[in-house]
């Protein structure tokens, strides 16, 4: 049996760490030690910036976005294009997409993808959201920025179908090889997709 | 250039997640979005676990182990057999040893190596504070144990000279195959080391 090394407080702190992802129970014990160790320079303000975040954060009632005021400051930039709406599955994707920086347009986040093996109907996502803002009127491209998985392609179609009786524009991402990826890596259907999308040098 | 996509209080959240040893930049957002959507399970709790053991984390001012009392668990222990001390480079491994639970002892941590490129001298290393609880009576052996590197070898050799005035056994990890380990992947060193400390099946 093992022994007690440490206080209660510290076992705590490692037990919570490890539920963080990309932390295991291992890991946990080493970021414990180096936030011990770095007691004032990273554990308190670390801890002071989740009690904060803890209380300030809230979840856009327009997108969907995770931020601290609401609307986000996605929604409330006026430097962007709100007439183009990328749809995502889940606010780590529009983090992603923004990173890209290649599009300045306003977001919607579905909070997942149909899944009725997982119990997860339209009524479980936010495409009734999605549906009111066009019906607000001013949009005119939604692009559909879900995985390009069979959950994500299902939730692609069925949106569109919500979507048909709006005068506007649907488009979804291009498949096609990854930047810096090597063809012999790849699967044989973004292989096929890259050669039916090929395009001129 | 990037357009800022949330609160500046999530931002911070972010940046210091980053900072926590196993997190990278990318694994922080992802592990702030988690701590988000688990607001109260998760990122509360954990706030006040960092908030409480910044408070009270301590370093045991007679073995040198992180605990939230000093003299700490280790050294308090009654069912301890303090009279064997296990010398470890850091706190990280004394909390690994104590996993294995094969010996039922306390404990000495040095705080690093020695190491003149780095400018680390025996007065940066708590080796007096060794020599002295071994000068105060009642210790009969020492298992210095530390990494298997120059650093933890030139470290162990100078220790065992500053104890070689004092009746007591000084004690090193055995070098050999690790359980579990392959042959073939192993170095020749560790191969070598562990013919030569061979045993009867």
């Amino acid at each position: 049996m093992q022994k007690r090394v440490t206080g209660p407080e510290i076992e705590r702190l490692i037990q919570l760490l490890a539920r963080v992802p990309g932390l295991g129970p291992r890991s946990a014990r080493r970021a414990a030690l180096h936030l011990i160790k770095k007691k004032d320079q990273l554990m308190g303000p670390l801890a002071l910036a989740m009690n904060e975040a803890h209380d300030k954060v809230q979840i856009c009632s327009t997108c969907g976005n995770a931020d601290t005021v609401d609307p986000c400051t996605v929604c409330t930039d006026p430097a962007r294009d709100q007439s183009v709406i990328i749809v995502v599955e889940d606010v780590a994707d529009l983090w992603a997409l923004e990173r890209a920086a290649a599009m300045n347009a306003g977001y919607h986040v579905l909070g997942g993808t149909l899944s009725p093996l997982d119990g997860v109907g339209p009524d479980d996502l936010s495409i009734a959201g999605l549906v009111d803002r066009v019906a607000r009127g001013g949009v005119r491209e939604i692009l559909i920025a879900v995985n390009a998985t069979v959950e994500g392609q299902t939730t692609a179609h069925y949106i569109t179908e919500q979507l048909s009786g709006f005068d506007l524009k649907v488009t979804r991402l291009a498949h096609g090889v990854p930047v810096g990826g090597e063809l012999d890596y790849l699967d044989e259907g973004t292989l096929a997709a890259a050669i039916r999308a090929r395009t001129a040098f």
